[in-house]
């Protein structure tokens, strides 16, 4: 089987953006084919990754529209949704348009449009994906959070500092993302502080409504060196489903499409988690990147909170750095951007191209989350020799 | 290159259901798996073809939901959108699962909950796919699908009542098919004088609003023998795009996606136009039969109007019968449904299983269309052997 390369990565600004849906993925687009080098008519095949531009925005087609907008007709595109793992879904999907023969090169391009709405109205856009039973008697994604942060807390002996820890690393990464939509250090005391939203959980647990762009640009390796000297190469990647009624699950704190997930991408890349040099999660609520650390084998049950407070997930020093772009939590969260972000940020760490960010890394690790653990992919990379 | 089987095939009654988009999707996705035996477990893959459950019903996330309904999980899902063209895009997705390896066993279902909205309300949704541009100046695809069959007419020197005609078959054939939305043969006279809506297009001329499912299982051909004795192969698939705006198409009666996704499966098959014995297009507006069936080589330009007349298209004794389902026209048009549908109508005419609708076919080809040409999938399917 044919491995399949990454050669161009873009990402727009994130944060409040006055430009609409189209507008974004194409600006992202326009990037990601600038970075290789490549003419957008050497596109076979482009994917859109986006969950709700037809409800945020009233714009649907947006892969027909980006299609058009890029000068790359007559593609092949299609519009992927796995609600806010739209973007990691989209990789999975770019993979297998390359590992399958049908195209020699393919974009993918990540976007929402958000801030235009009000806070309610954008929650009730993605509350649309969960159980309507339980989205009537008030469980929606930050009730969860709340309910399954309580409940670890609980369980574990851990400290409600803990939480902050996560949100304080990340917001500390984000300084140094010129990108983010927070690039502002926040103290965990300000964290604690904060107001709640759902107990135990604080206005700074939570990620903020973005607008942006993200893209990738993908060929076969036997190809890749025709476009650039350095790339990136998909090791591993595989996706997993939970139940939709989220109270079914036997253990909430427990996210088991995660480690379903990460099963199968390290099975195909032959990694394990101790491979693993540096990870992008899905940090929506604070509580999600110890469950994710967790599920993904970086630690043990119930131990996860140590790993922030302890330093082996920051940035500096750290065994494991997590979020080094700032995470969702302070590089915000446009839904069907975030995952292809998190590769962009992976990409950039593996070739050295991270600044003021960079670790050492030559393996690499994307988690992208829908739901509350709803739909996950997990992507694996590494330098590509 | 592994080929890829179709082993089982479902479709609900098309019509106006009191069921919701999830219950539709479960409908058919169980009674496909029960069509080939195969227990929900065996699923790796699970694509659900759908345009806007979110627009129409408020409810997204709905491949997740669909995982969960089957009892599928823990198999990746995702949701494949391409507007109208959603189901054929499936198709494609699903062909790519099988082909790059991803999956062993792959399950697409299609489907659309439309009816419970008025239809200014459906027509809204549907026209959220044009440009913004377009819209706002009245240039709905129902304008598009007046303003082109104008152009045909005159350009070709075609009698409205060719468009009759189409209309006129796809009702014929629909009588034969108990779950088609409109069972009833309309004579050309009442067509031609139903009310205008789109100058020259008359009511008859347009498919109507529709909620429904269907559903097909795909595996490698390696295996499919392990599960049935008679089964399908995807012999050729490819999809193509058009330009978003519609008027900047230099010629409005060429439908150039179609073209370009038919050259693609074609090339794919090893099969030319000559070798295709049953063909279901999108019918959407009539006017559309007839441009596929040019663009797709089967007449040349400007002479498919007469195709219908003669009786070339006919199921009985017709040298290509089209549409033997009853097509959009009297089928129904539940948007995410009709390209799985179509290649259900196929299958069965492929196995003989088609009742009295039947052809003498071992070569058949799908063209599901999004938008007023904007998205294309074509795919050939044959015996497998």
């Amino acid at each position: 089987m044919e491995r399949v390369a990454i050669i161009g990565t873009s990402m727009t600004q994130f944060g409040n953006r006055s430009a609409w849906i189209r507008e974004l993925l194409a600006e992202a687009g326009h990037s990601c084919l600038a970075s290789a080098g490549v003419d957008p008519n050497a596109l076979d095949h482009l994917y859109v990754s986006n969950m709700a531009a037809g409800e945020f925005e009233g714009q649907t087609g947006v892969s027909n529209a980006l299609a058009h907008d890029l000068g790359a007709l007559p593609a092949y595109t299609e519009r992927v949704d796995q609600t806010s793992a739209s973007g990691g879904a989209g990789i999975y999907a770019a993979w297998r348009s390359i590992a399958s023969g049908a195209s020699d090169m393919t974009l993918l391009v990540g976007g929402e449009k958000m801030t235009h709405r009000s806070t309610s109205e954008a929650t009730d856009v993605i509350a649309s994906l969960t159980h309507p039973v339980e989205y009537k008697h008030g469980l929606t994604l930050p009730s969860f959070a709340g309910l399954t942060a309580r409940r670890y807390l609980d369980r574990y002996e851990a400290p409600r500092e803990s939480l902050a820890s996560v949100a304080a690393k990340n917001h500390r990464n984000g300084v140094d993302n010129p990108k983010a939509q927070f690039q502002k250090a926040v103290s965990k005391e300000t964290i604690l502080e904060s107001p709640i939203v759902a107990d135990p959980l604080r206005l700074y647990d939570f990620c903020p409504i973005t607008d942006g762009s993200a893209a990738l640009l993908f060929c076969p390796e036997s190809v890749a060196r025709e476009y650039t000297d350095e790339y990136v190469v998909v090791a591993g990647v595989d996706g997993a489903t939970d139940t939709h009624v989220v109270h079914e699950r036997p253990d909430p704190t427990w996210m088991g499409a995660v480690a379903e997930s990460a099963r199968g991408a390290f099975d195909m890349s032959g990694y394990g988690p101790d491979d693993v040099d540096v990870a992008e999660l899905h940090d929506m609520f604070t509580i999600l990147e110890l469950l994710q650390l967790e599920a993904l084998g970086f630690a043990d049950r119930g131990t996860a909170w140590q790993l922030a407070e302890e330093g082996y997930t920051a940035r500096d020093g750290g065994e494991l750095p997590v979020n080094t772009s700032g995470g969702l939590k302070s590089k915000g969260h446009p839904l069907g951007a975030s995952g292809v972000a998190q590769a962009v940020e992976v990409y950039e760490q593996l070739l050295g191209d991270a600044g003021p960010r960079q670790v050492s890394a030559d393996v690499g690790l994307c988690c992208n989350v829908g739901g509350f653990g709803n739909c996950v992919t997990t992507s694996i990379l590494e330098v590509g020799a």
